[in-house]
């Protein structure tokens, strides 16, 4: 077989098992955003079934083969750039996936599935109790999935890598903990300035469908292709794109709180942009994909809060804004409006958490979901923790378990590992923006004029079209010229909140 | 290997074909009702593929093998009455799919899923022409299966077969030829009465809000379950059942049309209710399916116009919808109303047709669709078979492609044969439903107070949890003690129309 007979041949069948991967995607999304409540049970074993199929053809004797004998190539120096990415990736998740037996991933897969439901419901009654038992299988799954995938040093490693690949806790933690030394001092001048904000003035009532349209303009506004996406509403927000033509971002309305959802559909569209800005012809390839959750959440956070909480951005949509919903914002002005877009608070729920809060409730995520799968503290004891941790870095007391450790919905589905991306893309979109800022003439100027195209346009050319060419390590070396640094992220709140809370 | 354990294993390879069968519903579903416009073509793509893997996981050695095991001890006798029938159906299925090569089921499956977006484009414009190409494909395809799969007389028996199993059109031209010698001079008594009815009493300004609260509440109280299905918006209203737990049916609304959505979506409920209706514990084989297409439709046209155009009816949902919309239906009277909407007059729109006329439009797209299939008439003359069969039949002028030829979704996504299952459904549900009403005391009283609950019981009991365990002809020989006859239709249009039209 020729060289490019056998890469031919390996991206044929590929192809087939992306497919595969879309049509789980869609049945995921469908879950969590049309599925009638009775269709939970076979729904999860439609999914675990899939994939069953996709891992069986994955680590298929004829796929392995194709792969093998590609990677040789590899390793000869014979492939061209493209060839040795897809190659290289392709290898990365095989050995993952091939010391994964069937029986486990069908396992990891209907278990998961029901654990949606299951938390649902849990959050629904408040009881972490309800959700424990699966929440137990849950955990033995992963810790096991650790085992047998191997790690070296501890057995977060093994999971954190599905979702930061070449990445490890200890480099992490160094790095929160960096964050951590700062934020903490940080919080404290916030609580105790003088500078009182209001966030009341925000409040009102909102019809939901008034406020879709006020969400969806914006989001058209900065360039998401509703031609090749739908925006919905789900327990959860999420974001899930088919194919560079189909991308799905989902959000939630809250009748009182218009940013609940605005903001929330912003995230949202940074995510899809990226989705949608991947190259279709990779599309079956590990070329068509984001390269990290961490790269990927660096794209929600940038739009949502480098872009969507500054000054520039409401200096063209505040007019708006207070055009579509003049009750009660035809009497905000612009500056008491911008710090309560700003407000800083310790608060009890993540998803409505702050930029300076926020990485406090991820370091203390992070620091949990590691020694549950280290096995220093056990799933029975989360609640306690939980509740401790929070008191400890907010100085807040946890009422209830939905208003705590049973608010996220990623441990129900599996999602140990996940948590830490969110910082990391905190800290990358910082970044990045900062090269932005240097690259783009007048950035700020086009953004206070409602001319979002050449920000999209440099991430799309900087980040989105590369896929998983470079690892992300390799990806801010090349973008931004330096490695992930906390201090673009410290600079940025020191000099926002320095000056709203005049610290 | 012992019955039971060669049993057990094709029970579980069935599953896994079965939830990809159930994978790629949901993907069909999606199309349809929310997919965004530049989807498309990566949505063919995945249905392709996963209709590819569908194929081959059915005709693979190590199914074949188990098959074949079972079919020996079938046809040795070794097998109890639920085995048999699963193996019999199996078989029946495997050996026409096996017939099929891999590379002919993918290109179909992608042909098709291209076809419905050429079809909304061309009948958007409509123009013909521009679907040509696309159905040119569809039809070569289509006479390529028959070629593939056999059959004795007539090549359309092969592709009729997916929708009415063990039917010839031999018979069913017999049949409908007795319907036609009906239906034409009865048609022209209608017309020539002098009882002239207005249906414009019908006519108002509907909100779709207002609209979808009343269908979705006569829904439920027919018995469609909520919590395992849902009711959305698509193009062209359809029912698709992924699972008795999750079953989905769609509609449209139209402003000045209340009763356009009304009756579609009562018909789809009748599709929904019997995919509610199947056995869950039955699901992964052929008696957790449907029995045929005729049956169903039998079970959507006795609730849409047996129950849902009839007087009793209305007894009990008329004052209702006075209540919800007493403009215009307020000064309405009960018997004008009763008229309106059986209304009988010649038109363009098969799914707009009235009770009397609609199975001419299936006559007419029956007899086009054998010529087509069997090489008398070709595609490019379609248009203008079409417009002279109408106006032979119906005694009306098409002044359009999308009143015309183009204005069925079926033919675009391959579905030639499906047609005649509607009138099929026109007469089982009037044998059906001559012998509910002798099993049922005071079937119609209890309609006039809105309970439904015995008449949708013994569909349940006489038909839907039974699957694919007989027949359509031995179920109809069953349950109503005679085989398939135009007559119990035929009696009910005489006596129902015979008095609204006094002749």
């Amino acid at each position: 077989m020729t060289r490019k007979e056998n890469i031919s041949e390996l991206r044929e069948k590929l192809q087939e098992i992306y497919h595969l991967g879309s049509a789980l995607q869609v049945l995921h999304w469908d879950m969590e955003v049309f599925m009638p409540l009775k269709g939970a049970e076979s729904r999860a074993k439609t999914i675990a079934n899939l994939s069953g199929i996709l891992h069986e053809k994955f680590v298929s004797k004829e796929f392995a083969s194709l792969l093998k004998s590609a990677k040789t190539k590899l390793e000869a120096g014979k492939l061209g750039g493209v060839e040795s990415a897809i190659v290289r990736e392709l290898w990365r998740e095989f050995e993952r996936q091939k010391k994964l037996p069937m029986s486990f991933v069908k396992e990891m897969a209907q278990v998961c599935s029901e654990g949606h439901n299951v938390w649902i419901k849990a959050r629904e009654k408040s009881d972490f109790k309800l959700f424990l038992p699966q929440l137990k299988k849950i955990v033995a799954l992963k810790r096991k999935e650790a085992e047998l995938v191997g790690y070296k040093k501890s057995p977060y490693d093994a999971l954190l890598d599905t979702y930061e690949p070449y990445a490890t806790s200890e480099e992490i933690s160094m790095t929160f903990e960096e964050l951590k030394n700062f934020l903490v001092p940080f919080l404290k001048k916030i609580k105790d300035s003088k500078n009182r904000i209001s966030s009341t003035i925000l409040k009102g009532s909102f019809p939901v469908e008034q406020q879709k349209k006020f969400d969806e303009e914006v989001a058209k506004k900065i360039g998401f292709d509703f031609e090749a996406g739908r925006l919905d509403t789900s327990v959860h927000p999420f974001s899930t794109g088919f194919h560079p033509n189909d991308v799905r971002i989902t959000t939630r309305y809250r009748k009182h709180d218009l940013f609940d959802s605005f903001f929330g559909v912003i995230h949202e569209t940074g995510h899809g942009l990226y989705e949608q800005g991947l190259e279709a012809k990779h599309f079956g390839t590990p070329l068509g994909e984001s390269i990290s959750h961490g790269i990927h959440e660096s794209q929600s956070r940038m739009w949502e809060n480098t872009v969507a909480r500054s000054k520039s951005f409401w200096k063209y949509f505040f007019p708006k804004l207070q055009k579509q919903f003049p009750d009660p914002f035809g009497k905000v002005k612009f500056d008491d409006f911008y710090r309560a877009i700003n407000f800083v608070e310790p608060s009890l729920i993540r998803v409505e958490a702050d930029e300076v809060t926020y990485s406090l409730h991820i370091i203390l995520r992070f620091e949990i979901e590691k020694e549950l799968i280290e096995g220093s503290i056990e799933v029975e004891d989360l609640p306690k923790i939980w509740n401790a941790k929070i008191e400890e870095y907010l100085g807040i007391k946890v009422p209830n378990d939905a208003s705590g450790v049973l608010q996220d919905v990623h441990w129900s589905g599996g999602g140990i590992g996940y948590f830490p991306s969110y910082t990391l893309g905190n800290l990358y979109a910082a970044q990045f923006y900062n090269t932005a800022k240097k690259d783009i003439l007048n950035l700020e100027e086009e953004i206070a004029a409602g001319e979002f195209s050449h920000l999209r346009e440099w991430l799309r050319q900087k980040i989105h079209i590369h896929g998983k060419m470079f690892s992300a390590d390799s990806l801010v070396r090349e973008v931004t010229g330096e490695p992930l640094t906390s201090q673009f992220f410290i600079d940025y709140l020191k000099e926002k909140y320095g000056e709203i809370y005049k610290i």
